[in-house]
């Protein structure tokens, strides 16, 4: 970044429905900050599962290098089910990402918005707001490329917790409970984990009962994963932040999209100290490609993270002012209750909710 | 079993709340059999975490010898949330029992009952009707006795898939969803895995895609375990029999008893070939011990699971008969829609509950 307020994006469309809403984030983005004081250079880049079939590299040393450089990376989506490693893993070159630019917070927003018909029957439940966040870099996934599988008879996966991967992520828990709080929100960050049964688990607990002894203005609390799930669906609203290890983080935000209506309505961010992506939770959806039928508005509300964190980590105000803008746009497009998009039963595309997004900008 | 139609049951209390709910149980199993040629011998035995307390030792040797005679173990719950073995981890014999007795299939029906508010809003999720079914002897679980602690940074659990463990669970739900083909359901197995990322699950799936092949009248196919938690919270009317890890099974299936409206409805089994745990899903609740708040359904439910298991392995009609009148007992009791247990907000406690379904027998 040369100068303050201007930063640089490296933008990965990715594949499938990635390329239809993209551009529009990037129109989204811009509009947001046409009359502040902030604006951006969009390196846009290739990668993904077409990406492979064609090079037989799904993450290109070049487009890495330029990632790196950026102030931040924002994501569509990445994987096609019909291209795959010859081992017969998916492509996804996300993973890779948080791996090599060691983003370990894996923050997955539970924000629903009003207007739209949510599966919870609870009013309570119609006014959600949690944030769950997941580390990103250890766990069972940390196994993934070393999987073994033994004469075809067995196959072992290796969870790994450490100390200083649970420590960091449970700093940027309470950080965020923090930072919350100030905002009216309970200051409560709650553990997941299966300490009752395994030695890993108990081992992240007394981790975090550690980290959260530094922090006297937040709640610590611990809830066991399946407990979790059960509160998830019963009780959502007595959460505040949660923090978790990478597979049941990928699990239990998932459901937590599904309160929200959809992983098209679902944002995220994998958050490390130098480097941060931002990508809607949702695939690539090869099945409605092409047709106009692609919900821009979890790639619109991962945008305005990337912004609110650009803001804040180089103190410039007016993007985080942008990111508010596009999370107010979002919320008022949806909440007359006449925007309804097709995986909530609607007949509203890409384009027309791009348009009453735009227009309220 | 000396007589064809008495068998003897091995019947754990365990800690909290099972003392108040067990009795009960056993008298609705009498009184469902009471006029059909079918009876029990009933041994109470101790053990659990209150047991472990006075005698260091959670599952006598006597207590397991008996189990393993009986024709089937009912267990109420164990374990209390101060009571530890000295690395930690919870008093859960259950899990011995599992291990020990090769108890591979967990068994979680997700059964909505009518009269009582469920969390979903869709009416569909008022007459869900689906089964979870749990491997319970492998996955992450198997390395509970194995944790690595490494120097007190790191810490480790290895996830193990066998080929033998995965057959005879996925052979398990393949012939469930062709007794359930036959009362009317789908006829499908879905297998929950994370085969886009690891290479356990991976083996795990081809192994599913591998045992299905033989099952020609039955849809088998495949869900990501993220992917399914979602649909759980959307559309969990699409599911008829899903199988997975243990520890998946773990989540998912408290996230179905989430959908029931709370574990104090939620039966379950842990079925291997030779023995079989008939238990309700929830803990020992200390929190309302000695508060007549207990709700004996779930447990009354999986007294009904045990008869139907045991009429149709021994051949005896009666038993599946009774397991009929239960289950008929239990959803009438709830249907007027004035039967509320504590956790639903109401103020039914456990003779009220029982008392009107014993009454119905
Ligand atoms: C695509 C997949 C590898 C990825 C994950 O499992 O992390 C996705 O589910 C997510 O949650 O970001
Ligand atoms: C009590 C606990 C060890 C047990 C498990 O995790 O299996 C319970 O949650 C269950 O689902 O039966």
């Amino acid at each position: 970044m040369q100068d303050k307020s201007r930063f640089t994006i490296a933008v990965f469309p990715g594949d499938g429905i990635g390329s239809e809403i993209t551009p529009i984030t990037l129109e989204v983005i811009n509009k947001a900050c046409s009359k502040l004081d902030v604006s951006f250079d969009f390196k846009v880049l290739d990668a993904g599962a077409a990406y492979y079939a064609k090079h037989g590299e799904s993450l290109p040393a070049e487009a890495m290098s330029v990632a790196k450089k950026a102030d931040a990376i924002l994501l569509a989506c990445m994987g096609m089910p019909d291209i795959r490693y010859p081992d017969g893993r998916e492509i996804a070159p996300q993973l890779e990402l948080r791996e090599t630019l060691d983003l370990y917070a894996g923050v997955r927003p539970v924000k629903t918005l009003k207007g739209l018909p949510l599966p919870l029957g609870d009013a309570r439940a119609q006014a959600l707001d949690f944030v769950l966040v997941r580390e990103s870099t250890e766990g069972l996934f940390a196994s993934r490329s070393s999987s073994k599988i033994i004469d075809n008879e067995r196959a072992e996966d290796t969870q790994v917790i450490t100390r200083k991967g649970s420590e960091r992520v449970f700093n940027f828990a309470c950080k965020l409970a923090q930072r919350r709080k100030e905002l009216g929100f309970k200051g409560k960050v709650t553990c997941v984990d299966k300490a009752n049964v395994l030695g890993s688990f108990f081992f992240f607990r007394q981790v975090f009962d550690e980290v959260t002894q530094a922090y006297k203005d937040i709640d610590a609390d611990h809830i066991y994963v399946d407990a979790a799930a059960l509160q998830l669906v019963r009780q959502p609203w007595m959460f505040d932040v949660m923090v978790t290890e990478n597979m049941f983080g990928d699990i239990l935000s998932d459901l937590g999209a599904g309160l929200m209506g959809g992983m098209g309505m679902a944002p995220s961010a994998d958050i490390g100290d130098e480097h941060a992506v931002f990508q809607p939770c949702h695939g690539s959806a090869p099945d409605i490609v092409g047709q106009g039928k692609a919900n821009p508005t979890a790639m619109f509300l991962s945008a305005a993270m990337m912004l609110d964190w650009l803001g804040s980590k180089h103190d410039v105000p007016a993007a985080c002012d942008a990111a508010q803008r596009i999370n107010r746009a979002v919320e008022t497009a949806y909440e007359a209750g006449n925007l309804k998009p097709f995986e909530f039963g609607g007949q509203h595309g890409t384009d027309e909710i791009y348009n009453r997004i735009i227009d309220l900008l």
